[in-house]
Protein backbone atom coordinates (compact mmCIF):
# COMPACT_ATOMS: atom_id res chain seq x y z
CA UNK A 1 0.00 0.00 0.00
CA UNK A 2 1.39 3.31 -1.26
CA UNK A 3 1.01 6.06 1.94
CA UNK A 4 2.44 9.08 0.06
CA UNK A 5 1.08 9.34 -3.56
CA UNK A 6 4.33 9.59 -5.79
CA UNK A 7 5.96 9.61 -2.59
CA UNK A 8 6.39 13.31 -2.75
CA UNK A 9 5.45 16.50 -0.95
CA UNK A 10 6.62 18.81 -3.58
CA UNK A 11 3.22 20.16 -4.56
CA UNK A 12 2.73 22.86 -7.85
CA UNK A 13 0.38 25.06 -5.96
CA UNK A 14 -2.06 25.65 -2.56
CA UNK A 15 -4.76 23.64 -4.88
CA UNK A 16 -2.40 20.89 -5.43
CA UNK A 17 -1.47 21.05 -1.61
CA UNK A 18 -4.75 20.64 -0.67
CA UNK A 19 -5.88 17.64 -2.44
CA UNK A 20 -2.25 16.19 -1.12
CA UNK A 21 -3.60 16.63 2.88
CA UNK A 22 -7.03 15.41 1.85
CA UNK A 23 -5.44 12.13 0.59
CA UNK A 24 -2.85 11.80 3.60
CA UNK A 25 -5.87 12.37 5.85
CA UNK A 26 -8.43 10.01 4.31
CA UNK A 27 -5.90 7.37 4.06
CA UNK A 28 -4.48 6.43 7.84
CA UNK A 29 -7.56 4.95 8.71
CA UNK A 30 -6.98 2.84 5.84
CA UNK A 31 -2.89 2.04 6.80
CA UNK A 32 -4.18 1.39 10.36
CA UNK A 33 -6.48 -1.12 9.83
CA UNK A 34 -6.56 -2.18 6.14
CA UNK A 35 -9.72 -4.04 5.30
CA UNK A 36 -12.92 -3.51 3.93
CA UNK A 37 -15.24 -3.21 7.48
CA UNK A 38 -12.91 -0.27 8.32
CA UNK A 39 -13.92 1.77 4.98
CA UNK A 40 -17.49 0.86 5.67
CA UNK A 41 -17.73 2.40 9.29
CA UNK A 42 -15.57 5.41 8.39
CA UNK A 43 -17.55 6.41 5.09
CA UNK A 44 -21.19 6.08 7.49
CA UNK A 45 -19.27 8.67 10.03
CA UNK A 46 -18.82 10.78 7.17
CA UNK A 47 -22.01 10.39 6.07
CA UNK A 48 -24.22 10.75 8.61
CA UNK A 49 -21.84 12.03 11.92
CA UNK A 50 -20.62 16.11 11.68
CA UNK A 51 -18.53 15.44 14.36
CA UNK A 52 -16.51 12.80 12.50
CA UNK A 53 -16.39 15.37 9.28
CA UNK A 54 -14.95 18.42 11.89
CA UNK A 55 -12.97 15.53 13.32
CA UNK A 56 -11.33 14.55 9.86
CA UNK A 57 -11.34 18.40 8.64
CA UNK A 58 -9.07 19.00 11.66
CA UNK A 59 -6.56 16.33 10.56
CA UNK A 60 -6.66 17.80 7.14
CA UNK A 61 -5.62 21.22 8.17
CA UNK A 62 -2.81 19.44 10.33
CA UNK A 63 -1.47 17.89 6.68
CA UNK A 64 -1.87 20.89 5.11
CA UNK A 65 0.46 23.15 7.28
CA UNK A 66 3.15 19.97 6.77
CA UNK A 67 2.91 19.98 2.98
CA UNK A 68 2.44 24.12 2.76
CA UNK A 69 5.93 23.80 4.94
CA UNK A 70 7.67 21.84 2.54
CA UNK A 71 6.85 23.70 -0.61
CA UNK A 72 7.42 27.27 1.26
CA UNK A 73 4.07 28.28 1.13
CA UNK A 74 4.22 28.29 -2.67
CA UNK A 75 5.74 31.66 -1.95
CA UNK B 1 -14.32 21.46 -6.55
CA UNK B 2 -12.00 24.28 -6.06
CA UNK B 3 -10.38 23.66 -2.79
CA UNK B 4 -8.77 26.91 -1.95
CA UNK B 5 -9.80 29.97 -3.58
CA UNK B 6 -7.77 31.84 -6.04
CA UNK B 7 -5.53 29.01 -5.77
CA UNK B 8 -3.12 31.08 -3.33
CA UNK B 9 -2.41 31.37 -0.11
CA UNK B 10 -1.63 35.38 -0.20
CA UNK B 11 -3.55 37.43 1.59
CA UNK B 12 -3.36 41.24 1.88
CA UNK B 13 -4.08 41.53 5.57
CA UNK B 14 -4.86 39.44 8.63
CA UNK B 15 -8.64 39.92 8.56
CA UNK B 16 -8.05 38.52 4.52
CA UNK B 17 -6.42 35.67 5.84
CA UNK B 18 -8.87 35.01 8.46
CA UNK B 19 -11.66 34.95 5.75
CA UNK B 20 -9.58 32.34 3.88
CA UNK B 21 -9.20 30.35 6.89
CA UNK B 22 -12.49 29.71 7.89
CA UNK B 23 -13.05 29.29 4.06
CA UNK B 24 -10.69 26.50 4.09
CA UNK B 25 -11.87 24.81 7.15
CA UNK B 26 -15.59 24.83 6.52
CA UNK B 27 -14.80 23.24 2.82
CA UNK B 28 -13.41 20.43 3.92
CA UNK B 29 -16.33 18.67 4.72
CA UNK B 30 -17.68 19.01 1.55
CA UNK B 31 -15.00 17.86 0.03
CA UNK B 32 -14.43 15.28 1.95
CA UNK B 33 -17.83 14.02 1.41
CA UNK B 34 -19.70 16.19 -1.64
CA UNK B 35 -23.09 15.66 -1.07
CA UNK B 36 -26.05 17.95 0.37
CA UNK B 37 -27.03 16.02 2.72
CA UNK B 38 -23.49 16.38 4.49
CA UNK B 39 -23.91 20.45 4.23
CA UNK B 40 -27.23 19.51 6.24
CA UNK B 41 -26.09 17.99 8.96
CA UNK B 42 -22.67 20.24 9.58
CA UNK B 43 -25.01 23.26 9.25
CA UNK B 44 -27.35 21.63 12.36
CA UNK B 45 -24.43 20.93 14.25
CA UNK B 46 -23.31 24.53 13.81
CA UNK B 47 -27.06 25.79 14.80
CA UNK B 48 -27.35 23.53 17.69
CA UNK B 49 -24.40 22.15 18.70
CA UNK B 50 -21.69 24.37 20.41
CA UNK B 51 -19.08 21.40 20.52
CA UNK B 52 -19.15 21.58 16.92
CA UNK B 53 -18.67 24.90 16.93
CA UNK B 54 -15.66 24.54 18.80
CA UNK B 55 -13.97 21.88 17.18
CA UNK B 56 -14.57 24.08 13.99
CA UNK B 57 -13.21 27.40 15.65
CA UNK B 58 -9.91 24.64 16.53
CA UNK B 59 -9.80 23.66 12.57
CA UNK B 60 -9.70 27.21 11.32
CA UNK B 61 -7.15 28.38 14.09
CA UNK B 62 -4.79 25.74 12.58
CA UNK B 63 -5.52 26.57 8.98
CA UNK B 64 -4.93 30.49 10.01
CA UNK B 65 -1.46 29.12 11.78
CA UNK B 66 -0.64 28.15 8.17
CA UNK B 67 -1.96 31.17 6.03
CA UNK B 68 -0.12 33.39 9.02
CA UNK B 69 3.08 31.73 8.27
CA UNK B 70 2.38 31.69 4.52
CA UNK B 71 2.07 35.53 4.58
CA UNK B 72 5.19 35.77 7.01
CA UNK B 73 2.03 36.96 9.52
CA UNK B 74 2.00 40.71 7.71
CA UNK B 75 5.12 41.65 9.72
CA UNK C 1 -17.77 41.39 10.61
CA UNK C 2 -14.53 42.53 11.50
CA UNK C 3 -12.78 39.46 12.14
CA UNK C 4 -9.22 40.39 13.13
CA UNK C 5 -9.15 43.61 15.95
CA UNK C 6 -7.84 46.48 14.14
CA UNK C 7 -6.92 44.13 11.57
CA UNK C 8 -3.48 43.30 12.92
CA UNK C 9 -1.32 40.88 14.99
CA UNK C 10 0.96 42.98 16.22
CA UNK C 11 0.52 43.52 20.09
CA UNK C 12 2.56 45.41 22.81
CA UNK C 13 3.13 42.61 25.00
CA UNK C 14 2.67 38.83 26.04
CA UNK C 15 -0.85 40.26 27.60
CA UNK C 16 -1.74 42.39 24.69
CA UNK C 17 -1.17 38.82 22.91
CA UNK C 18 -3.29 36.74 25.03
CA UNK C 19 -6.29 39.51 24.99
CA UNK C 20 -6.07 38.98 21.22
CA UNK C 21 -5.95 35.22 21.39
CA UNK C 22 -9.02 35.15 23.03
CA UNK C 23 -10.79 37.17 21.47
CA UNK C 24 -10.39 35.55 17.98
CA UNK C 25 -10.95 32.37 19.46
CA UNK C 26 -14.44 33.08 20.46
CA UNK C 27 -14.97 35.43 17.46
CA UNK C 28 -14.72 32.37 15.22
CA UNK C 29 -18.66 30.79 16.13
CA UNK C 30 -20.28 33.76 15.60
CA UNK C 31 -18.49 33.69 12.04
CA UNK C 32 -19.21 30.92 11.27
CA UNK C 33 -23.10 30.95 12.52
CA UNK C 34 -23.87 34.54 12.58
CA UNK C 35 -27.12 34.46 14.89
CA UNK C 36 -27.80 34.97 18.43
CA UNK C 37 -29.02 31.74 19.46
CA UNK C 38 -25.98 30.31 18.63
CA UNK C 39 -24.65 33.20 20.94
CA UNK C 40 -26.61 31.71 23.55
CA UNK C 41 -25.68 27.95 23.28
CA UNK C 42 -22.10 29.01 23.20
CA UNK C 43 -22.29 30.97 26.18
CA UNK C 44 -24.05 28.06 27.88
CA UNK C 45 -21.53 25.60 27.28
CA UNK C 46 -18.80 27.57 29.03
CA UNK C 47 -21.19 27.99 32.22
CA UNK C 48 -21.66 24.96 32.78
CA UNK C 49 -19.86 22.37 30.36
CA UNK C 50 -16.05 21.75 31.51
CA UNK C 51 -15.02 20.30 28.15
CA UNK C 52 -16.90 22.88 26.31
CA UNK C 53 -13.86 25.27 28.90
CA UNK C 54 -11.50 22.88 28.13
CA UNK C 55 -11.83 22.83 24.10
CA UNK C 56 -12.07 26.39 24.19
CA UNK C 57 -8.66 27.13 26.57
CA UNK C 58 -7.08 25.03 23.00
CA UNK C 59 -8.44 26.98 20.63
CA UNK C 60 -7.18 29.62 22.63
CA UNK C 61 -3.71 28.36 23.02
CA UNK C 62 -3.51 27.99 19.19
CA UNK C 63 -4.30 31.27 18.21
CA UNK C 64 -1.85 32.45 20.88
CA UNK C 65 0.80 30.12 19.41
CA UNK C 66 0.21 32.53 16.27
CA UNK C 67 0.38 35.46 17.96
CA UNK C 68 3.63 34.78 19.85
CA UNK C 69 5.06 33.63 16.54
CA UNK C 70 4.04 37.15 14.31
CA UNK C 71 5.27 39.20 17.80
CA UNK C 72 8.35 37.08 17.28
CA UNK C 73 7.37 36.02 20.89
CA UNK C 74 8.19 40.11 22.23
CA UNK C 75 11.95 39.41 22.01
CA UNK D 1 -7.24 40.04 35.84
CA UNK D 2 -4.03 39.40 34.43
CA UNK D 3 -3.26 36.42 31.70
CA UNK D 4 0.19 36.54 31.78
CA UNK D 5 1.87 35.96 34.78
CA UNK D 6 4.77 39.04 34.92
CA UNK D 7 3.37 39.41 31.41
CA UNK D 8 6.47 37.81 29.84
CA UNK D 9 7.38 34.35 28.20
CA UNK D 10 11.08 34.74 29.49
CA UNK D 11 11.26 31.54 31.40
CA UNK D 12 15.09 30.72 33.25
CA UNK D 13 14.24 27.04 32.67
CA UNK D 14 12.66 24.03 31.09
CA UNK D 15 11.17 23.44 34.75
CA UNK D 16 10.23 27.67 35.37
CA UNK D 17 8.89 27.19 31.67
CA UNK D 18 6.31 24.39 32.16
CA UNK D 19 5.18 26.00 35.50
CA UNK D 20 4.03 28.96 33.27
CA UNK D 21 2.57 26.38 30.53
CA UNK D 22 -0.03 24.82 33.15
CA UNK D 23 -0.55 28.37 34.56
CA UNK D 24 -1.61 29.72 31.38
CA UNK D 25 -3.58 26.76 30.33
CA UNK D 26 -5.69 26.50 33.43
CA UNK D 27 -6.34 30.20 33.50
CA UNK D 28 -8.02 30.51 30.12
CA UNK D 29 -10.84 29.24 31.48
CA UNK D 30 -11.44 31.64 33.67
CA UNK D 31 -10.48 34.34 31.41
CA UNK D 32 -13.86 33.35 28.98
CA UNK D 33 -16.18 32.69 32.01
CA UNK D 34 -14.77 34.42 35.11
CA UNK D 35 -17.06 33.64 37.87
CA UNK D 36 -17.05 31.27 40.77
CA UNK D 37 -19.09 28.39 39.49
CA UNK D 38 -17.06 27.77 36.45
CA UNK D 39 -14.43 27.50 38.64
CA UNK D 40 -15.98 24.82 40.27
CA UNK D 41 -17.49 22.59 38.06
CA UNK D 42 -13.59 23.06 36.20
CA UNK D 43 -12.06 21.77 39.20
CA UNK D 44 -14.60 18.91 39.49
CA UNK D 45 -13.91 17.94 35.97
CA UNK D 46 -10.03 17.44 36.65
CA UNK D 47 -10.84 15.18 40.17
CA UNK D 48 -13.60 13.20 38.94
CA UNK D 49 -12.68 13.09 34.91
CA UNK D 50 -9.72 11.31 33.21
CA UNK D 51 -10.59 12.51 30.11
CA UNK D 52 -10.99 16.00 31.34
CA UNK D 53 -7.11 15.75 32.85
CA UNK D 54 -6.00 14.12 29.35
CA UNK D 55 -7.62 17.38 27.45
CA UNK D 56 -6.28 19.91 30.18
CA UNK D 57 -2.41 18.06 29.51
CA UNK D 58 -3.04 18.61 25.36
CA UNK D 59 -3.47 22.33 26.22
CA UNK D 60 -0.49 22.89 29.00
CA UNK D 61 1.47 20.63 25.57
CA UNK D 62 0.77 23.59 23.03
CA UNK D 63 1.61 26.02 25.74
CA UNK D 64 4.60 24.66 26.75
CA UNK D 65 5.43 24.36 23.09
CA UNK D 66 5.30 28.45 22.51
CA UNK D 67 7.07 29.34 25.51
CA UNK D 68 9.69 26.95 24.51
CA UNK D 69 9.84 28.30 21.20
CA UNK D 70 10.23 31.96 23.09
CA UNK D 71 12.70 30.84 24.97
CA UNK D 72 14.80 29.26 22.38
CA UNK D 73 14.32 25.74 23.78
CA UNK D 74 16.65 26.78 26.82
CA UNK D 75 19.63 26.09 24.15
CA UNK E 1 11.04 -1.67 24.75
CA UNK E 2 12.14 0.02 21.57
CA UNK E 3 10.36 3.35 21.57
CA UNK E 4 12.05 4.99 18.15
CA UNK E 5 12.44 2.07 15.48
CA UNK E 6 16.55 2.28 14.72
CA UNK E 7 16.46 5.41 17.18
CA UNK E 8 16.21 7.89 14.66
CA UNK E 9 13.83 9.95 12.99
CA UNK E 10 16.29 10.09 9.27
CA UNK E 11 14.08 8.86 6.57
CA UNK E 12 15.08 8.33 2.98
CA UNK E 13 11.55 9.45 1.49
CA UNK E 14 8.07 10.94 2.65
CA UNK E 15 6.70 7.41 2.45
CA UNK E 16 9.47 5.88 4.81
CA UNK E 17 8.55 8.88 6.24
CA UNK E 18 5.18 8.30 7.07
CA UNK E 19 5.71 4.54 7.62
CA UNK E 20 7.56 5.78 10.83
CA UNK E 21 4.82 8.48 12.34
CA UNK E 22 2.22 5.47 12.28
CA UNK E 23 4.62 3.41 13.97
CA UNK E 24 5.59 6.06 16.23
CA UNK E 25 1.52 7.05 16.83
CA UNK E 26 0.59 3.96 17.39
CA UNK E 27 3.64 2.32 19.81
CA UNK E 28 2.49 4.95 22.02
CA UNK E 29 -0.25 3.48 23.61
CA UNK E 30 1.58 0.67 24.94
CA UNK E 31 4.67 2.37 25.87
CA UNK E 32 1.98 4.14 28.20
CA UNK E 33 0.00 1.27 29.42
CA UNK E 34 2.60 -2.14 28.36
CA UNK E 35 -0.38 -5.22 28.35
CA UNK E 36 -2.03 -7.10 25.86
CA UNK E 37 -5.43 -6.19 27.56
CA UNK E 38 -4.69 -2.69 26.41
CA UNK E 39 -3.82 -4.03 22.24
CA UNK E 40 -6.69 -5.53 22.47
CA UNK E 41 -9.27 -2.58 23.43
CA UNK E 42 -7.11 -0.32 20.64
CA UNK E 43 -7.53 -3.13 18.06
CA UNK E 44 -11.08 -3.10 19.06
CA UNK E 45 -11.52 0.67 19.01
CA UNK E 46 -9.83 0.79 15.44
CA UNK E 47 -11.54 -2.10 13.97
CA UNK E 48 -14.85 -0.79 15.31
CA UNK E 49 -14.97 2.67 16.03
CA UNK E 50 -14.33 5.39 13.00
CA UNK E 51 -13.73 8.33 16.15
CA UNK E 52 -11.07 5.97 17.01
CA UNK E 53 -9.78 5.92 13.88
CA UNK E 54 -9.80 9.16 13.18
CA UNK E 55 -8.40 10.39 16.06
CA UNK E 56 -5.73 8.47 15.74
CA UNK E 57 -5.17 9.98 11.94
CA UNK E 58 -4.84 12.95 13.86
CA UNK E 59 -1.86 11.59 16.00
CA UNK E 60 -0.15 10.40 13.12
CA UNK E 61 -0.84 13.84 11.10
CA UNK E 62 0.75 15.17 14.20
CA UNK E 63 4.13 12.69 14.46
CA UNK E 64 5.03 13.09 10.71
CA UNK E 65 5.03 16.86 10.72
CA UNK E 66 7.87 16.48 13.31
CA UNK E 67 9.12 13.28 11.18
CA UNK E 68 9.20 16.02 7.87
CA UNK E 69 10.80 18.48 9.79
CA UNK E 70 13.44 16.67 10.68
CA UNK E 71 14.02 15.62 7.06
CA UNK E 72 14.05 18.97 5.91
CA UNK E 73 10.81 17.92 4.10
CA UNK E 74 12.95 15.78 1.96
CA UNK E 75 13.57 18.93 -0.08
CA UNK F 1 7.17 18.56 42.43
CA UNK F 2 9.69 18.53 39.51
CA UNK F 3 8.14 19.14 36.26
CA UNK F 4 10.90 18.97 33.91
CA UNK F 5 13.30 15.47 34.70
CA UNK F 6 16.55 17.04 35.36
CA UNK F 7 15.25 20.87 34.42
CA UNK F 8 16.43 20.12 30.36
CA UNK F 9 15.12 19.42 26.90
CA UNK F 10 18.29 18.02 25.91
CA UNK F 11 18.20 14.49 25.22
CA UNK F 12 21.09 12.41 23.81
CA UNK F 13 18.80 10.75 20.81
CA UNK F 14 15.17 10.31 19.29
CA UNK F 15 14.34 7.08 22.14
CA UNK F 16 15.94 9.62 24.74
CA UNK F 17 13.29 12.14 23.92
CA UNK F 18 10.47 9.56 23.38
CA UNK F 19 10.73 9.07 27.07
CA UNK F 20 10.74 12.58 28.12
CA UNK F 21 7.85 12.98 25.73
CA UNK F 22 5.94 10.15 27.78
CA UNK F 23 7.12 11.13 31.29
CA UNK F 24 6.29 15.57 30.28
CA UNK F 25 2.50 13.99 29.04
CA UNK F 26 1.89 11.71 31.85
CA UNK F 27 2.91 13.91 34.29
CA UNK F 28 0.60 17.10 33.84
CA UNK F 29 -2.69 15.58 35.13
CA UNK F 30 -0.35 14.54 38.63
CA UNK F 31 0.85 18.73 37.77
CA UNK F 32 -3.00 19.84 38.05
CA UNK F 33 -4.24 17.93 40.25
CA UNK F 34 -1.73 16.46 42.76
CA UNK F 35 -3.82 13.58 44.76
CA UNK F 36 -3.84 10.15 44.58
CA UNK F 37 -7.09 9.58 43.71
CA UNK F 38 -6.31 11.09 40.08
CA UNK F 39 -3.32 8.96 39.57
CA UNK F 40 -6.23 5.69 39.85
CA UNK F 41 -8.73 7.19 37.40
CA UNK F 42 -6.46 7.92 34.79
CA UNK F 43 -4.44 5.12 35.62
CA UNK F 44 -8.16 3.42 34.77
CA UNK F 45 -8.88 5.26 31.59
CA UNK F 46 -5.03 3.83 30.33
CA UNK F 47 -6.45 0.68 31.15
CA UNK F 48 -10.00 0.17 30.08
CA UNK F 49 -10.52 3.08 27.60
CA UNK F 50 -9.01 3.35 23.90
CA UNK F 51 -9.94 6.65 23.54
CA UNK F 52 -7.92 8.03 26.45
CA UNK F 53 -5.21 6.35 25.00
CA UNK F 54 -5.27 7.70 21.79
CA UNK F 55 -5.56 10.92 23.16
CA UNK F 56 -2.94 10.79 25.53
CA UNK F 57 -0.68 9.69 22.61
CA UNK F 58 -1.69 12.64 21.34
CA UNK F 59 -0.63 14.41 24.06
CA UNK F 60 2.85 12.33 23.70
CA UNK F 61 2.89 13.68 20.06
CA UNK F 62 2.82 17.48 21.02
CA UNK F 63 5.41 16.87 23.59
CA UNK F 64 7.46 15.28 21.16
CA UNK F 65 7.37 18.05 19.07
CA UNK F 66 8.74 20.84 21.06
CA UNK F 67 11.41 17.98 22.08
CA UNK F 68 12.58 17.46 18.74
CA UNK F 69 13.04 21.10 17.74
CA UNK F 70 14.87 21.59 21.25
CA UNK F 71 17.65 19.21 20.08
CA UNK F 72 17.84 20.25 16.49
CA UNK F 73 15.70 17.07 15.25
CA UNK F 74 19.05 15.13 16.53
CA UNK F 75 20.38 15.96 12.72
Amino acid sequence: MELVPSNSLKCTSPEDGRRLAISLALQTSLAIQPDEHVQAIIRDAYTNNPDGLIAASQVVAIEFATIAAANNYWR
